[in-house]
């Protein structure tokens, strides 16, 4: 069985356990996670006698036929609605669908496909599965892992060829930088950035998401850099935060106050551990230092085939860490106009001490 | 007066035209085009009246003051929820939503916020204002224009500077030419791929949308490029294909055949030439010729924010073109097993001839 299949029957319980007949799977994401497509138009029909269907368009026929051997193959250029049609004409009744991915548009498009394959009496019934599929997501599988750890090896790797070469260094701007650690991520075999990389000189690293700009970096700035290769589609997110030349006593204060903070949020990660505890434990260092009020975001996120996914690590978050989630844990402090700190690693929950995935030293490094 | 302001005020004209007191614009393609910001997470409420509102969370407070800074803003984690209640606050009752891109727990969470919002009793009416943005943005103003030359421009230095210096050469894989070219065109400034770069060798080039493997380039391959560049947020769209080595009689006939089809397609680029009579232009010359099964997508899309956007040029679309329309004339020629061809360029539609954007020559290239 592959690893699809499997994940395709655990969620074929949650569906039987929810009383559905079928379940519409239509964010790509998810349906990549289930089949092991990968083109830009796909969407599974899993149901619970187990004869599910694979839809995607002419295009992909091939790729299909590659990527999804396992899965009876239904091509048609408006291929959720074919999916749904098809669905009823093999009788299922209630069918489940993604309710935070489909569109007001999307569905009714297949409300009236529910109608018109039922010859005018509605026989079909639409139920929202939530966020089922993510929920499986949230804990990764041996393979997944192995994934994430290839895609932060990927900028651990960027990072360090850069400072080694002097391409950090006073002179140059924000946008150059950047654009170099985006190329040699490409050069070490990343598909793309896992997302608009951030490089933030001097007062724009109190900014947390600042936009990289022709901001020249120069002696004595925070060199704040946040960004992540996607390998497999697997995504990797890490921030460092650097000196250029000279640290300051109050760089220095800062920089080792963040380090404690990121050091007690990773202790806190284990299997059972509330998310709230988990950012609490990281944030109430920064709050006994008096800069509550600097550290303005949760404290992470999960990571995976999306960049941001379950689970949220905050306040405001609910639910506990299982064994193979991979997490970010990234407290930061920003004093607007004049810099900030973020220091943030990937890593997975496990039985054990949590695995570090990113492995670029967190020393507070001068270039 | 910016260039959004006026985009804002046709759109206040179309809301007003439909009875609408506001339009929550949501999806964040639009919300740049009508603001200017570029954040992750931002929402715009267009009022009739004039009065807009920009909203945002935390992260970007200063970057919306800088790029938005005539649009009043609101700063709030639940932003779009924000902007709603806001919207009834200040006696908004008929209230436009993106219907295409709000999803159905979006749509739940909305009628939610009117109701609280309301004390209650539900003042405030929900109502598509369907692609009504969308539809703005299908017509380029210079300086969409502008931005999309310079995209295309990178593009085509790429693919000159790879190969002059012989990295399109037998031996190397399609996944090492699709990372060089990558990593050249955000060298040369672009801010990413406009998409998956489709680099094709062989028999692969047969496929329409192949994905790069490790497939090694071969003397008398075909080899495809489909590729673009991200500038500004506008995007290139091209497609070349060459021979490598020699090439043989019949890649020949296909590709004088598809490079026909396709100066046909660009000819038929006219001010009030209707979609399919422009794809039935390109496509005659390839039934004409017996390959009509072999053509098994449409001939092109408007291209800008988005890599596909309105219009679409097929057999099954609808409506014509306008001057600064900006799309893609993209034939294909593919025989299963063999090899395919494909020629593409991105062009904006003038009162005169069409301007060609993408500038690489269409002669059949030997390297």
């Amino acid at each position: 069985m592959t690893r699809e299949a499997g994940r395709r029957d655990r969620l074929r319980a949650v569906a039987a356990e929810a009383g559905l007949d079928a379940v519409l799977v239509t964010n790509l994401l998810n349906v990549r996670y289930l089949t092991g497509f990968t083109g830009s138009n796909g969407a599974l029909l899993l149901r619970t006698d187990g004869a599910d269907l694979f839809g995607t368009d002419g295009r992909y026929t091939t790729q299909a036929g590659t990527q999804v051997p396992d899965v009876e193959l239904l091509v048609d250029r408006a291929t959720t609605a074919a999916l749904a049609a098809e669905a009823v004409r093999r009788g299922s009744g209630r069918i489940g669908y993604e309710s935070h991915d489909v569109t007001v548009d999307g569905l009714r498009g297949l409300e009236r496909v529910l109608t018109d394959a039922a010859g005018g009496s509605r026989v079909a019934e639409l139920v929202s599965v939530r966020r089922a599929v993510e929920a499986l997501r949230a804990v990764k599988d041996d393979a997944e892992v192995e994934a994430l750890r290839r895609a932060c090896a990927v900028a651990d790797r960027a990072l360090a060829e850069l400072a080694a070469e002097g391409a950090l260094r006073p002179g140059r701007s924000e946008l150059e930088v950047g654009r170099e650690l985006d190329a040699r991520m490409l050069t070490l075999g990343a598909e793309a950035p896992s997302f608009e990389t951030i490089v933030a000189a001097g007062a724009n690293s109190a900014i947390p998401h600042h936009r990289p700009d022709a901001t020249v970096l120069r002696d004595g700035d925070f060199l704040k850099l946040d960004f992540g290769a996607t390998v497999d589609g697997y995504h990797s997110d890490m921030t460092r935060t650097l000196v250029l030349g000279h640290a300051a006593d109050w760089q220095r204060e800062v920089y080792e106050l963040v380090a404690a903070s990121q050091a007690a949020g990773r202790a806190a990660l284990a299997v059972g551990a509330d998310v709230t505890a988990v950012d609490a434990a990281s944030r109430d260092v920064i709050v006994a230092a008096g800069h509550g009020d600097h550290f303005t975001h949760g404290l992470g996120h999960g990571v995976g085939l999306e960049i941001h996914e379950a689970p949220g690590i905050s306040a405001a978050g609910a639910g506990t860490l299982s064994a193979g989630m991979a997490v970010t844990v990234e407290p930061g402090v920003y004093l607007p106009g004049h810099g900030g700190v973020r220091i943030e690693d990937t890593l997975v929950v496990t039985d054990d001490e949590p695995e570090l995935l990113t492995l670029t030293s967190k020393e507070l490094l001068v270039l």
